[in-house]
């Protein structure tokens, strides 16, 4: 078996007994029913997950996974796709949103390079960066394939590879990205996997006007007539109209739910990934916990598809992690509720008649 | 001048020239535009309360302001009485919601007895708790009037007093509350400032049922007719049909906005001391952060006067202060976008053309 098969076949539900448990004691805790409402839906959530009445999830991770796009040469983002590489440095310097929110966090940042088109060598033999690169910079989408789908697979499986690598140092994953043009293939994907109308899965991207809206909605048509991907294929998508980035994130999934540790989805890339890894392993969502909904008007389709109420809804639109970064301290605030509050039995306090 | 009308004669609107100054930086940062939404919304705020391009937000209290109401004569709550000073007690023995999650956040908690039934001077006595109270619970609002103008005001000075003491020691506080009945007295407040019918001004409190809720609708209209509030006058209004942690929690926000320090407004109960204190001071808006939306359906009404919109959005019907303390988080997170991220100068990456 490869390791995507192994990795898919390790892939288990939520532990049913786990979840009672937790709502039995969260429903005596020294309050009204369920009082503190999604915060207790999602103890229980990781309750299942960890298999743990006390989940860990103070070792935090995000992993912010960056890449190129040959669909840039149609003229679909606002900025250079020389600022993928550079918002890299921008990262292993201290300098981006995403070090600011996990340093808040208590949150470690890896940098990934599934795929930049600058050569980031000197980083990666540093140990700035992780370099699981695939190629640099995907083909152009809108005249062919992105990637072969060999690419797609080695692509998945180098996220698969960096969820296990980190796993002896992280109870809770979070996804980022980085690429200049990466909204593009995202409403491709969740076009084709949700199935609503490509003008409804775009979005503005980095802050793109009218025109330029219609521009980006025609090469995503244009990608999706020249390739003809598969629906009931992920990674027949992934190949034709993806990014390494998203494929290495879908990988970052499939890796934590195999050794069922909670993975905060960020924004719309990230959930572009997550509906990859959904159909690659459909029990791999109930590790999935959505960070935030995006201004990204696709973004709203796809958390619907995987079935996902987002903790936030802050007008954000950065990528990189940072909704996920931030979102982090939810989850914390969740597991202090399971294990740290008092039962009306522990506290001596008289309960509802 | 009485220290409510000194207090109320300091407090001045925020600082435009820091505003900008803040919203300059924000908009250089290596990020599209407004990428992080209304966190940088939130920098921009923070900066024009607190005068500076640091805003000082780190060292965080949440004040929890306790009081019995006689109104629960008239059975309006599924909790028995007794249950405020319990919790009281719970409080101070780290065993509720407010302290797992204001530990989460790095915040203390301060619990003040604005009125209480129970004698808890053991508790004050040994500093664990301040005691400010008024008088041992209100009076039945649904037969009189729940407290006289002199209390009220008293209340109200009280938590001019609390913020005060605290300010030495206190960038940013959050408002919390504990007394059962108290979204009765919260919605009859809400329907006469924000002008709403009581049944769109009453919620499901601790979780009553639909007969519970339509004589808690009727107690409060029986309130409203005998004691006639006048709609201009917020302290006759508390006077007639409010509380004294209601008071408690108007003047902490108006002491924290005397000394331009910003102030997290917790869920229902904190909403309606937020528009007695809006209606003492409008200025003092200016410093009031909503930290959430509230199940309890009166809440949206009240943040539409208030003209805020919350921060969270969990289904939370707590109280205590829980809301406001999960929410310091994303005010530390907004301060730490404006004074951590780089520049596109800084970091020397390409803008968009």
């Amino acid at each position: 078996m490869s390791l995507l098969e192994k990795t898919v076949a390790a892939i288990e539900p939520q532990d049913n007994a786990s979840r009672a448990a937790a709502r039995s004691r969260l429903e005596q805790l020294t309050m009204p029913y369920w009082a503190l409402g999604r915060l207790m839906d999602l103890a229980e959530e990781l309750a299942g997950m960890t298999r743990s009445q006390h989940p860990p999830v103070t070792r935090k991770t995000v992993v912010t996974m960056a890449a190129d796009h040959g669909v840039t040469a149609s003229g679909v983002s606002k900025y250079p796709k020389e600022v993928t590489a550079q918002m890299v440095l921008n990262f292993v310097h201290g300098g981006a949103g995403i070090n600011a929110l996990a340093k808040l966090s208590g949150a470690r940042v890896v940098v990934v390079d599934m795929g930049v088109e600058a050569d980031l060598s000197g980083l990666a033999n540093e140990g700035k960066i992780i370099s699981k690169r695939v190629a640099p910079g995907t083909q152009n989408m809108a005249t062919g394939p992105a990637m072969t789908r060999q690419q797609a697979i080695q692509a998945v499986e180098a996220g698969i590879e960096v969820a296990l690598t980190l796993a002896d140092s992280t109870d809770l994953f979070g996804t980022g990205e980085m690429g200049i043009g990466n909204t593009t293939p995202s409403s491709a994907i969740v076009a084709l996997l949700t199935g609503c109308e490509v003008e409804k899965a775009t979005g503005r991207g980095t802050g793109i006007d009218d025109d330029q809206f219609t521009h980006k909605v025609s090469v995503i048509q244009e990608a999706l007539r020249v390739n003809q991907p598969d629906h009931a294929d992920a990674l027949d998508i992934l190949a034709k109209v993806g990014g390494f980035e998203i494929g290495g994130i879908a990988g970052l999934i499939l890796g934590a739910a195999s050794l069922k540790k909670p993975v905060l989805i960020d924004g719309f890339i990230s959930t572009a990934g997550a509906l990859i890894a959904q159909a690659l392993s459909p029990a791999s969502t109930q590790y999935m916990i959505a960070a935030h909904r995006s201004v990204e008007q696709g973004h709203r389709a796809a958390l619907t598809h995987l079935g996902k109420q987002p903790l936030l809804d802050l007008d954000l639109r950065l990528g990189e992690g940072t909704g996920a970064a931030l979102a982090m301290h939810h989850v914390e605030a969740a597991v202090s509720i399971l294990t740290e509050v008092a039962t009306f039995g522990e506290a001596s306090v008289s309960e509802a008649h």
